[in-house]
């Protein structure tokens, strides 16, 4: 059984908890509490020297870094696919996902955060509205992207989830936890409804969490 | 002829530079001014809805995000290979890529600096000190990763160049243009010498492009 280090409230966790149930695949969920910053102790940085949650755990194999263990995934268990199968259909879709991925989610972690507060020192409406400019800003792209796309369907890209489904739904549920307003993204809100219809993205949310507040 | 839209010291068009250059590539180089806000303008806005540079037009394909064009370039494109062909090795790099490509460089990118700079009224020293500090976490997690792998040769995995030296070049050059100390990283400065001595890499640095200052 694979073994899964993560934090229920962590993007990254969450992405890596939907793309395993989309291919049936059962973990060991190991918690890692960000809140007394058990990632940043000797014991997960021997696991991850990145500090980061998650790490996914396959026999003596430990992998970091959501996109690299997602395109694992893909080639070790192949069925049901994340990605299409034309190569031009695929750039579209690791687009989409590297739109969250690269440029929302990092930049409102949370070591990025803590920065703001303590360097910068910033208060609370300060780094809200810091978190909802990157939110916006990808948003907005991804929404014009979404609109204009024929292959649209009732997912990110035809009608069943793949990739930038994985990627969405938990940069989707931040945004609500940093109060942005998603009503200029019809496609968006339309695509989270959609996803939270299916197991496999339910039993991934924060909230269903071992390790979530009762 | 593909067409590269990109800017001379971006440094994901580096990164798409080498890759091209690595596969034998050629292309029309399209300069868009990051310094005049070129990439904010209607006409960029129409070829990328994000307005981050670089952009990648094969005939009627657009292409944007470099971690999605470069796995496309590895698939329609696949000789010489940027990825090793073992599934495990595969994740190993793509997550050394990932370091770079989600946890340094967008935190450093010109958007984010802008509103350090305007919102946070924050001076350039400190704009230098949080550009260091993510570079510092990253190539900490990359020079661990990197000493204790038995298959990094004269590159970050084996002998020949590939995804994970495609990414951390251009990090490199960016770490030496906000001055960190990189003698903590004797891998990282020994890979960046070897890349250094390939054409591939020499034609793709920044003060080589046609758009670089005299």
């Amino acid at each position: 059984m694979m073994k899964l280090h993560n934090f229920f409230r962590s993007g990254t966790s969450h992405r890596l908890r939907i793309a395993l149930n989309l291919k049936g695949i059962g973990y060991d969920y190991v918690a890692v509490d960000l809140r007394t910053e058990e990632h940043l102790g000797a014991a997960f940085k021997a696991i991850n020297p990145q500090q980061l949650v998650p790490a996914l755990v396959d026999g003596d194999l430990t992998m970091i870094q959501t996109p690299a263990i997602i395109e694992w995934l893909e080639e070790r268990h192949p069925t049901p696919p994340l990605l299409p199968s034309d190569p031009d259909d695929r750039a579209r879709v690791r687009a989409l996902a590297a739109i969250v991925g690269c440029d929302i989610h990092p930049i409102n972690n949370r070591r990025i955060l803590e920065y703001l507060r303590k360097q910068f020192g910033q208060d609370e409406i300060a780094v809200q509205a810091w978190c909802a400019t990157w939110i916006e800003a990808g948003f907005a792209a991804l929404e014009t992207l979404l609109a204009a796309d024929t292959r649209r369907g009732r997912f990110c890209f035809g009608d069943t989830p793949g990739l930038a489904d994985v990627y969405l739904i938990p940069q989707v549920e931040s945004a609500r936890r940093f109060k942005v307003d998603l009503s200029p993204y019809p496609n968006i809100v339309a695509i989270d409804s959609a996803c939270a219809e299916l197991d496999a993205f339910r039993r991934a949310e924060p909230a269903h969490q071992p390790d979530a507040p009762a």
